[in-house]
């Protein structure tokens, strides 16, 4: 198979930095090359001058057109899913089903940001009717909309090497939104990135989309991704990845002459309670599926149940050796690159050093495969220990038992900002720790009564964000359609004509969307 | 009148720390002191922590609550508007019918967001229903609702001593978030902010708001508003003011261990262009409004239109010259402050030194009073030289003759981010001008057609923001209902009980609110 390797600028294939770099989860059979060229100063400047340029164009298209493009690049990766997964599954050791629903997801992810650009209803349109009458002075006619922010820089995922990759999440979001695109790919799969990024150019191409609207830049330094973030250019950052990734970056954009929005997802240990009654009914049953979900996929999920905490009981000691059982006997994963391995086994012990933390499973580090670890400690050890807040990349565990009101209580508190926090209880359980549950609210994205933290639903109410150090900017979801809005902001026109308007806020409503007419929605025109 | 001096927190009148001032704007005759007492470190953490613990009650308190607090606050100006208007007409030298005004835009802007959480609906309810039956794996049920963030800084502004201060906008809006509020009083109008956040104190114990809900504490010293914009229970900031006050606020929360948003209003020179057929049809009405405009209050808005671009023609040096007419014979008024005043002169210095620029009007500097300057240049000059973008608070003005495509683009895409930017012209002028207009639109968060900037209306579709430098924030506004979105994050709830849900996300919808249900709007419930 042709790679280039080579860093892919709008329309135009570019290597003009001497450092090359192997993709970090190993080198690919059978293709042309494992060369990678990390894209030089030069080369970001002209990919993010080519998307601005770009961005003046594509941001005034209409809704269907920019739709046509999210199809587009939809059906480039149906037709040529066969010839990617199994590159991608050198690349990143992930097993086949999952990179084929992976790839379905991210699919289906780019039609649904098309169908929201179709129905059209997204720009929150709202409009306040002028009252030329009104004492003292008369009103004026006002009407607002969201607008796109201009060029993104996207950064790639380790572990999502399609959803949150190349035309994951972050792309079809931002270009949903109306911005062009500077995809930095992921050392860890860039010959899936190059792959994936060509089609979209592609795409781009056969249905005439301004060039430069989305490029593909190549590398594995630091010092390449600070430049892209502090390019003047560009507007907003999407990432996904470490906490110390993200923070760089959000540090970066901070200094800027111009600071800038940065998403990023860091991560978090996505704490699970169990309450007593849900323990004695149905113990086993939750230890199987919490599990079944902290080692799905070497536990290689941002959304991993990492710390568990269930009541003394008679029926905790069989909670937690179910829960050992079955991790026990899953078969142990590769995990996606040897860098990743390190860590998980230098992590444990950060919390295997910890006097107090018993470690009840402990598995020898084997080569390549991560294998499931699993630690208790007490509340009061978790709570005096900052360290056992912190994520462990991997199918590893800590479980607290813990009950007394006072003791949830203090660690709903003290716990920082998580993707999502789980709650396993019967409506008695529940009924009784509403305090509990409404303390959780305000330290996660999304919380889950008697299920899984890891299945993000790509969908309307999705959240896939939270608090801080979870995520940079809380106010915000990178999954789902409101994923939009990062990529976007409010500009309002005062006493336009009509006909200069934006079809959203023309008073004949051509579009039949949903608007807000001095103060109540309606999708009816005005007259 | 009885002043303590003191700050205000929660129902404690405290004063620990031995510096004191004297408001900016002199003393102020017949109250009981002028002797403010900065608020000490140990005051900040006293108020911060009785606004967190307040949070944790009020967040929960329904719309209608919230309302009745809102309402409430409403109700106290209005009874003691008379006693506080003459007491701030002394503080900041504002006239007694501008001030009037004020006040009954900070009233109405208290009840329009009463209303809104009386409706319900801005809470953006979002249900996806749940699909157990899907293959491969069941569709769990998501509800997305907007909570708020927590306690909230806000800082007042000098030139709006009632509506962007103690019971202002930034209050008002972080108020019906749900959030608790400590306000930093503005050193220009301490009085004024004292007998304002008495009120609100009075209203909230009045209708048993929890204690703390509403803070206020005096200083002058930067340090102490670094002090409480770094507290870590701090969540947001809302301030208007001046781009060093901003940024370093700004620069501040971006270094916290938890970084946390700062939306600050920090102003500009809301560029105004001409077209050439309005400024041939009707160029001395124009001129008249934009005079007045610039000269309104001293200038001091930070909506003032303080460039003014009109192309080369016959009708230009008349355009000038009614411009100069009405500045001319404008009565010039007092400024806030001495140090605005000073301030003021010495900026007006900044644009004379440069070489190329002509000064239409020079007036002295008088004591106390700000006579309006006006200044001209060519486009080239303009876009040469950096200082020529920045603001001078006060009646100035620099004048722009520039008429090609070439430069009026050039201008439109040199000049950095603003709350407003005005276009007259007739539709033909219009029409020939979209490129302008659209480039126009990346750079303002209002765009104006035929009108002036000064005037924000307090309304749903108002944007008063912009991109950087005009706010630290561009997807935001400080002015109208959307305001309250500053103050608020989504959360999700997977598979909840419907009982457990808050209201707005229960399936029976008992306050009758619009909501998005599996991708469609709709008030119904679900069955």
């Amino acid at each position: 198979m042709n790679i280039t390797g080579k860093n892919l600028i709008g329309n135009t294939v570019s290597a003009k930095y001497n450092k090359t770099f192997t993709g970090l989860g190993g080198t690919v059979k059978n293709i042309s090359t494992n060369k990678f060229y990390e894209a030089s100063t030069e080369e970001i400047d002209e990919a993010v001058t080519k998307a601005h340029a770009a961005f003046l164009v594509y941001r005034n298209f209409s809704g269907t057109r920019k739709a046509e493009f999210l199809e587009a690049i939809a059906a480039k990766l149906s037709e040529s899913k066969d010839e990617i997964l199994p590159i991608t599954e050198q690349e990143t050791k992930l097993s086949s089903g999952r990179l084929q629903g992976e790839m379905q997801r991210t699919i289906n992810q780019l039609r649904l940001f098309a169908n929201l650009l179709k129905e059209g209803s997204w720009v929150n349109a709202i409009i306040d009717t002028a009252q030329p009458e009104r004492q003292p002075l008369p009103k004026p006619d006002i009407r607002q909309i969201q607008i796109a922010l201009g060029p993104v820089a996207v950064f790639g995922a380790s572990n999502f090497p399609l959803a949150f990759s190349v035309a994951g999440g972050d792309t079809a979001s931002a270009l949903a939104a109306g911005c062009s695109v500077v995809y930095k790919a992921h050392p860890g799969h860039p010959v899936t990135s190059e792959m994936i990024g060509k089609l979209i150019i592609e795409a781009a191409s056969e249905i005439s989309m301004p060039e430069g609207i989305f490029s593909l830049l190549q590398g594995v330094n630091y010092e390449t991704s600070i430049n892209l973030v502090t390019h003047s250019l560009i507007k907003a950052v999407g990432f996904t990845g470490s906490f110390a990734g993200g923070k760089a970056l959000f540090d970066a954009a901070a200094k800027r002459e111009e600071p800038i929005p940065v998403y990023a997802e860091m991560g978090s240990i996505n704490p699970v309670f169990i309450l007593p009654e849900m323990l004695e009914k149905n113990g086993a049953d939750v230890a199987n599926k919490l599990a079944a979900s902290n080692t799905l996929s070497a536990g290689q999920f941002c959304t991993n149940p990492g710390l568990i905490i269930s009541p003394p009981s008679k029926s905790t000691n069989q909670f937690l050796s179910t829960f050992e059982f079955v991790i026990e006997k899953s078969t142990p994963e590769q995990m996606l690159t040897s860098k990743i391995h390190n860590s998980y086994y230098n992590e444990l012990e950060k919390f295997s050093d910890v006097s107090g933390v018993e470690t009840l499973v402990k598995k020898t580090k084997e080569e390549n495969v991560a294998a499931p670890n699993m630690f208790k400690t007490t509340a009061e050890n978790f709570l005096n220990n900052k360290v056992l807040f912190e994520e462990v990349f991997g199918p590893s565990s800590l479980h607290i038992v813990a009950g007394s009101e006072e003791e949830l209580i203090a660690i709903a508190k003290k716990i920082p900002g998580q993707l999502t926090i789980t709650v396993w209880g019967t409506n008695n359980d529940l009924e009784i720790q509403k305090k509990l549950l409404n303390l959780l609210e305000l330290k996660a994205g999304r919380l889950i009564i008697n299920g899984v933290p890891t299945g993000v639903e790509v969908t309307h109410a999705m959240v896939h964000g939270g608090p801080y150090p979870a995520t940079t900017d809380s106010r915000t979801t990178s999954v789902g359609t409101n994923a939009i809005y990062r990529f976007t902001r409010a500009v309002c026109y005062q006493n336009y004509p009509d006909n200069l308007l934006p079809d959203a806020l023309k008073n004949g409503n051509s579009l039949k969307i949903m608007r807000k007419i001095n103060g109540a929605f309606t999708n009816e025109s005005i007259s």
